[in-house]
Order: C-alpha cells, then sequence, then structure tokens
C-alpha cells in the first residue's frame, strides 16, 4: 500500500496554481525614503521623495486596487493598507503584522478549545527530521523533495546526515508512536501541535502559499478503522462548524477525489470556500490513513487477543492559509470585512470635537462608553489620536474591517446618545442615530448588532456560494460554467484519466464529492453511466 | 559600539557548563520488545523480553534515582516516569509531551496576559533569517556562528545566500522595524513572538539546553534610552512576579556584571534562580539594547523637532528551561511537586472499592465530587482505570506532581466525606480525613490547601535559597562557600580579569548584582578598594 509521508497540503500542487507570485508591489505603507522602503526604489520612486511623517499608516488606505478591477492586486493591497503582514527579507517569506496574527489567535483560541474538549492534548515535537526518515519512503513522495528546506551545516561542521526542516510531521510523529504504543490500553492517542512549517514552495501568496507558514497538526492513532474513520469526520466537522459559525464561511465539506487524495491517506476529507473572485480555497483538511503510517513506521500494539496490529491514523490541519480566506471571503472595496466573531477590534470609537472645550466633555462621554462595552465583553477600541481627522479614522477602520464604529461628539453627549456605524453596510442605510448611551440599553443594542453582522455576512456569502454553484450534466456545460468563474456541480463516476482531463482543459479539479448529495438516480456527465455521487469541479487556489 | 546580534542567551555559555550530556540514559517507560526501545537494546535489556502490558507507564515509576544520590539522574528519571518529555530522533532535540506542554502552555498564559496588559502586541517573523544579517556582524559575535543551524539547500537547489534557522530574531527584527519606524509617532513600538528557536549546543539537557526549544521574545523600540530602561526593568519584573507567584521560584533578580552582559546590550537584567542542587538557573533575561542593533541595521526615526535619531531597543525573553526550573527546584524523591498555580491537575480523584457492588456508589460520588471541583473552576482529573490499583495510582500522581489526592471509597460514601492527601506534605502528616463532601464546604477546603500548598512551596524554596547563600568577606571565605556548593555573596568592584580568574579557579561566575542591596560602606572582598553593590557568586546550569 502507497505509503506517503506527506500530510495531504493544505496547499495545493504548484501544478494547479495561478501564476501569482509573491512579490513586494513597489508600494509601501510610508511616504518615506527610498533607503527606509528599497521596495520604493525598485518600483521607481525618487529616493529625493521627502520625509512625509503625517502619512503614517499611508494616504493610500482607501485607495487600494478596486476588487473588481483586479482581485489579486486588491488582496496584496488590503493585507498592506490593514497591517495585516508584509514580506520578509526571504523570497517567499512573510512578517504576520500584529493585526494580521490578532485573527490567528482568534482562530487558535477556539480551535485550541475544541480539539481540548474532543479528547486531544497539545504537545511539541521537534522540527529537525533525520533525511533518512524522508527517503526511507522516497519512493512513494514523487514531488515531495522539491519542496524541502535541509540543513545541511550545523554548530559550524558538515552534518553526517541532513536534517529537513519539517514540512509536516506524521514521520517524526510516528517514530514516536511507535516508541509509546504498546498495547490497546495506550489507544486512543490523540494529540495536536501548534507549529511553524516548511515548504519550498515557487510561487507564493501572503498567506495563502509561504515558504513557512504556520498551524496546527493533529496526529491520531487508534485501535480500528471505524475509529479513524469517526475522529477524520469528527474533525472536519469542527472545521466547518468553525468555518460557518465564527469565520462566516459557508465552506463545502465533502471528501477529496483518488487523485486530490494524498497518497499516505486511505480518504481526505476537506472543507472547501468560495473566495470573492469565486476560486476554490481548501480552507482545512482531515485524513483517514489507515494503516500506511504504521506500516511504514511499524507503529503496532497488542490487541485484546494479545495480536501484534498495526494502529490506525488520522492527521487533520487548518494553517494561517485561513486568514487569507478570511480576507478574500468578506472583503470589499474599503477593505477587509470581519465577522465580528474573530475581529480582534469589534468596536471602534472615535471621539469628534472641534473646539478645545467640547473636547473634556467627548473623552469622559467616550471613556464612560469604552468602559462600558469592556465590561460587558466586546473588544472594543478607542482612537483618540490628534493627528488623524474622524473621517481619516473612518476609513482607516473601515479599512481594518472593525465591524462596529461608534461616533460621539458633543451634541451626541448632550443627547446622551451615539452614533452607530455598520461596517457591512456602506453610506447612510449603516447608519443608525441617537442610540442610548445607557449601558444596558447599549450594550444590548451592540451585542443584538454583532450577531446581525455575524449572521448577515454568512448569509451574503451563502447566497454568493450558491448564486455561482452551476449545476451541469456534460462536459460542454462544464467548459462553460468553468469559464465564466464559475463552480460547476455534476454526476461524476469517470476515471482518473477523465479526471486529469477535465484539470488539463479547464484548469478546474475535483474540489470535493460534497456530503451534501441530491437524492435520485444520477448518470454521470462525462461518461453517461450511473453515477453514486456528484463531484464539485473549481478552479483553485 | 558593540553590536552583538544575538540575544543574550538564556543558556549559558558551553564554556560555564556541566558535563552533562542529553543522553538516553538507557531506560524506557515501557518493558516492551526491545525493537520497539532501542535504547533497551544499548543497555544490554534482553531482546526476548515478554512484552508486559500492565507495566505501561513503567513499573519503574517511584523507583527513580533518589535526587539526593544523583541529581542529575533524578533529573532525567523524572522527567521520563512523570511523561514530560522524551527525547527527539536528532542528537540534543526533545520532544514536549503532553503534560510537560501543559505546564509550558500554564507559562504562556499568565505571561501573554502580562505581556498584553503591557502594552505588547503578538506577531510572528520567518524563521529563516539571510546568512549576510548574522555576517553583516560576525565580527562581533565571537563564538556565535559555532551555534548555527544553516539551510543550505531549499527545493532541490543549493541556495545563492545561505539560510540561518533564526537562534533569536533582533537581526530580523530589526531589518522590519526599520521600515515600519518613521517618525516619534511610531514609536514605542512594543511587540512579542511566540516561536521555537535553534542553537547547535554541544552538550544539552532536557528542557535546560536543546538544540531547539520553544520561548517567547520580546523585542521594543522607544524614542528615549529613558523609555528603553524602564521597559527593560518593567519586564524583568513581570518575570520575577511570574516566577514569586506562579512558579513558587523565589529568583533573585539583578543586573549582569560587564562580563555577563552580552554584547549587544548596554545592560541585561536576570532572575537567578537556586535549583535543587544550589546550582544557579538563569531563567529569564531583559536587555537594554541601547541603540546597539538600531546603528546596525539604520533604525532611525524622526524626533519632534525634525532630526533623525537611532531608536533606543530592548529585549526580552523567557524559554522552556523554565519547565527544568520548576522540576528542578520543587521535585523530591517521589518526583515532581508542581505550585498549584501551574499545575496542569491540581486535585486528582482515585476512587477506591473492592467489591463489584461497591463500585457503582463510589463512582456516583466521585462524579459528584469531580463536578463540584470543575464547576468551582478546580483542575481536576479522575482516575478511574481498572487496570491499576489505588497503591499504584497514589505513587504515579506523585511522581505528577499532582498537589491534592483525593481517595474516595464506600465508607467515605456512607460518612459524605472524602479523605485528602497533600503532594508537599508525605505521610499521615499530609492527610486530611473526613472533609465533608458538602460543595461550599469542600470546595472552601481545597481552595484553602492549593493555596496554602502554593505558599508553603515558595516558603520552603526562599528558606531553602537563604541558608545556602553566604555573605563573604575574602576569596578564601569564596572559595570554601563555592566549593560547599553554595552561592556567595560579597561586595565586588574588581576588574573583569578578577572576575574570570574567580570562573577559572572556582567555576563560579557573578550571577548578578541583585537589585536589593545591604545598606552601608562595603569594601570588596577581592581588592578591599570601595565597592558600591554587594554580587552573587555561583556554578551554574
Amino acid at each position: 500500500m502507497a505509503s506517503l509521508l506527506r500530510l495531504p497540503s493544505l496547499l495545493a500542487p504548484a501544478a494547479a496554481r495561478p501564476a501569482a507570485l509573491l512579490r513586494h508591489r513597489g508600494r509601501c505603507l510610508h511616504t518615506s525614503p527610498a533607503r527606509l522602503c528599497p521596495a520604493a526604489t525598485a518600483a521607481g520612486a525618487s529616493s529625493a521623495a521627502p520625509v512625509k511623517m503625517e502619512t503614517r499608516g499611508g494616504d493610500r488606505e482607501g485607495q487600494v486596487t478596486p476588487r473588481s478591477t483586479d482581485f489579486n492586486a486588491w488582496y496584496t493591497d488590503v493585507i498592506d493598507a490593514a497591517e495585516l503582514a508584509d514580506y520578509g527579507p526571504v523570497r517567499g517569506t512573510m512578517v504576520i503584522r500584529p493585526y494580521g496574527y490578532a485573527i490567528w489567535e482568534a482562530i487558535q483560541d477556539y480551535l485550541n478549545v475544541k480539539f481540548k474538549e474532543t479528547g486531544h492534548s497539545n504537545m511539541y515535537f521537534p522540527q529537525f527530521i533525520p533525511y533518512s526518515f524522508i527517503e526511507k519512503e522516497a519512493s512513494h513522495v514523487q514531488g515531495f523533495s522539491p519542496e524541502l528546506a535541509v540543513v545541511t551545516i550545523g554548530g559550524g561542521k558538515e552534518l553526517e546526515e541532513k536534517l529537513v526542516v519539517r514540512p509536516t510531521s506524521e514521520t517524526i510523529v510516528n517514530h514516536m508512536f511507535t516508541k509509546w504504543i504498546q498495547s490497546y490500553r495506550d489507544l486512543p492517542l490523540m494529540i495536536n501541535q501548534w507549529a511553524n512549517v516548511t515548504r519550498w514552495e515557487m510561487r507564493t501568496k501572503p498567506f495563502i502559499r509561504t515558504l513557512e507558514f504556520l498551524w496546527q497538526e493533529g496526529h491520531t492513532a487508534h485501535a480500528t478503522l471505524e475509529e479513524a474513520e469517526k475522529e477524520a469526520m469528527q474533525m472536519i466537522d469542527v472545521y466547518t462548524k468553525f468555518a460557518y459559525e465564527q469565520a462566516a464561511i459557508p465552506v463545502i465539506p465533502g471528501r477529496k477525489s483518488r487523485v486530490e487524495t494524498f497518497a499516505g491517506a486511505d480518504r481526505t476529507y476537506t472543507i472547501e470556500a468560495m473566495m470573492g473572485d469565486k476560486k476554490a480555497l481548501q480552507a482545512g483538511t482531515s485524513h483517514n490513513l489507515g494503516q500506511n503510517f504504521s506500516r511504514a513506521f511499524e507503529t503496532q500494539f497488542m490487541d485484546e487477543n494479545g495480536q501484534l496490529e498495526h494502529v490506525w491514523q488520522t492527521s487533520w490541519a487548518i494553517s494561517t492559509r485561513f486568514v487569507g480566506g478570511i480576507i478574500m471571503t468578506h472583503g470589499d472595496d474599503a477593505g477587509l470585512m470581519l465577522p465580528p466573531r474573530i475581529a480582534p477590534i469589534q468596536v471602534v470609537i472615535v471621539p469628534i470635537w472641534k473646539k478645545g472645550d467640547e473636547k473634556g466633555v467627548v473623552m469622559e462621554a467616550v471613556a464612560s462608553v469604552q468602559n462600558t462595552l469592556k465590561e460587558a465583553g466586546i473588544r472594543v477600541k478607542v482612537d483618540d489620536s490628534e493627528l488623524r481627522t474622524p473621517g481619516w479614522k473612518f476609513n482607516f477602520y473601515e479599512m481594518k474591517g472593525v465591524p462596529i464604529r461608534i461616533e460621539l461628539g458633543p451634541r451626541d453627549v448632550k443627547n446622551r446618545s451615539v452614533v452607530l456605524c455598520r461596517r457591512d453596510v456602506p453610506g447612510k442605510q449603516g447608519k443608525e442615530f441617537g442610540i442610548s448611551m445607557e449601558p444596558s440599553i447599549l450594550v444590548d443594542h451592540i451585542k443584538g448588532r454583532l450577531e446581525e453582522i455575524q449572521a448577515s455576512l454568512l448569509q451574503k456569502a451563502i447566497t454568493f456560494r450558491d448564486s455561482n454553484i452551476v449545476d451541469v450534466n456534460s462536459y460542454g456545460e462544464l467548459k462553460e460554467v468553468i469559464s465564466e468563474g464559475k463552480w460547476a456541480r455534476g454526476p461524476w463516476s469517470a476515471s482518473d484519466a477523465d479526471e486529469l482531463k477535465v484539470k488539463e482543459e479547464t484548469s478546474a479539479t475535483i474540489r470535493c464529492f460534497p456530503f451534501d448529495q441530491p437524492e435520485g438516480a444520477k448518470k454521470c456527465f462525462m461518461t453517461g453511466n450511473p453515477a453514486d455521487e456528484v463531484a464539485i469541479f473549481a478552479k483553485s487556489y
């Protein structure tokens, strides 16, 4: 049986990727001397440009490339302007800035609790893996070594055995599992680690595909196939719930086709998300590894009858790629749009005053409202900087995707009320005037609005998704649907070769056989043979 | 001015280290076929040994090397028997097992909140650093390159520029700070990252010194020296409070001598802990980096008068080494002893029943007590395994350092009471009978006991520390004190050469000039010259 040492990647194979390169687009947040911003020079900016300190944060927020004009340019502009990430000095690497990292922390906080509730413990494996662990399985892992970063020098000396910087941890996990597992009493063994991993990707894109990324990788060992299958399903379910309920991303959970299942797994489950440009993003995977790794690493246990058996395993992962998925699902021309449940800032308060004598009363009311919201467990920020106008701040926090803005000026103080603006409803329609400052009223109102926004973002994404998935009954129909950039769904029971032909001719791949299947008899749109299931085809990141 | 790119290490220089090697001591938790446990073969164990499944977790718990016999052997035995960590396949690497990782998580949970309260944001920098960043400063970093792991192959190709796997992040942090900082308005910039770091150590010891370890590294940039100094002091204060209040380790905070200050820092502050063998452990450091890195990386800002200035910086770190410090501070012959505030399990409940008809009532009471404690926010575990005797479980959870054990049998159920055993008070003295199961009484009682244990561990460690620090007034006295394995404290204003002489002749180094200084005039015990401060000398890890 084929044993692939590589965790079925969250990152799609290079061949299937668009030519989007991780490149510094020659833009900097700061208008600054070129010395301080090499890319500006690269882009031909004048190195004699004066330092304008008032441009902190850039004058260009709100001036990102419109999403409809160039989705990829919009994406990298938003990452830059919302201060989510920056480019590292090594090609393809990324610095995750505080605001981007806070979104990742929100993902971690939720999943970490769920992993523990479902019986997993966190631990940590070393990131250096002996090359022999990988080589041992080299015949099974075509295309794996091209993605490895290899340490050959340690302590000033050439190493006797080269070390691989983990691209995933199955090999080292199984090496240890073999040591720890003796008896059925040691099972199930269910662990998770939060770690960095390295894959030498040629075409990179911030968050979506970087040389190094952060993820969690769960690894479990069980006494039976049934238990492993149940675990793999349980974890794709945890991911699905997270995507829907926290990230407001209506992913489609399903099973990968044989072609798309990684060779180390018997089955790969996936959650597939539709991005704003209608391309699919594989946002999380869970694998039933069968006994592939336990056979390769002799991970055995004595069963209740005294028989030595190989353990049955799973692995599952979600990475910082998910942050990219959030940006590309909800963002609009004004920038990022964050679902309240994972927004680092749920409410931003912008004080407004003109005359010096107004400042005192406004700031007092702002402090009081801030305190009220904070005590109610709402993540609130006050921007009381006097270096920026209220208008600039409005744009900036829209760019940052903060769900609710509160405006508070002298007249509001007099009326004991505030003005509320929803990020997800543009213009006057999203504004509410005269919301009482009375703590219980204000808190209830804002909590209600946050829930509404959360639900509304999900509903909008569902509507978008459903209006862009088209049922097809012939290959011709599929081609047309794919050429329109949409997702095609149709009955499929054709061969792997047919699947590869579709990929070659349309650039679309089977994203999954969705768990949610239409009832009734079906005929494969390619062959006309009976088909048990519909598959979803799409171009993907 | 000297700029050392290396963060003053939590790991003392190799020269000062004991010869303790990270070695598999030829012992395995599991009595198992040698195939599954190579070290057993290495140690001459018969490969024909039968699999005894009932020895899961080992028969050898409670049979670790006595602490008084061989402290180092005791240390590695406890790590093994309490399932804190295991050896990775690559020399000098460590797998942090769930129980050990849970202690690290407790450290993280506390510090992460404190870092945010003190104005820092988490973020993430890539771990690959261009070799040129390091080479740029090579002349200043004698002895640095010997500790580097270097990636020379990526994606199957020899890299044009070699990449260093971060041993610390000053270089890459400053590279990015230079990009982000323009004006005084961008300051202070205060960030932290939780990350893995790699140092090619030759002599390793689990948790204390490993090739790869986990840590947090804080990095800040300020407009003035005063602000940087205040920040460096603030963070050593956060570490000190953590050590005292959470880990019950009475560290001595102070300033490093010039010899022990790393060349990249103007000042290094440290917390020094006395281990059970009286050796010192540098448990955390905070550095005032001055302008050393900002000059090397041209990290400049425009001040309020329009002048370009270099920023003033700090960095500070605590690592998984701290877990080793907890083991070596509180452990005893029976194993680990954990301070309740950082114990992953605060209370373990061991049900006791002999006849089958007793089981039902006992388990019902156990579930009720468990629920009561859980709801009160106490971290409680029930071990209801029928594979082990209560006696075995008593030993096992003592080995794991669980602060309180509850025993619950049929007679206790009848009396509506439980038996309580304190981990830190051996024998009958630590036992309390007839503690009411009445939720409010039980919860209050246990919370009180947990606080008592926390305070008692700290007090015991203070007493031990203070009885092993001896004031000295001559070099002869110092030699005697050090040869007894104790710490020597005495007035010091001698030269760096004298300090190195002490190290050479006694193996002791200046651990710090403690912040807490005796009043009155002092004379240097080495030279007889006036001295402003006393220094503490000790052998260290």
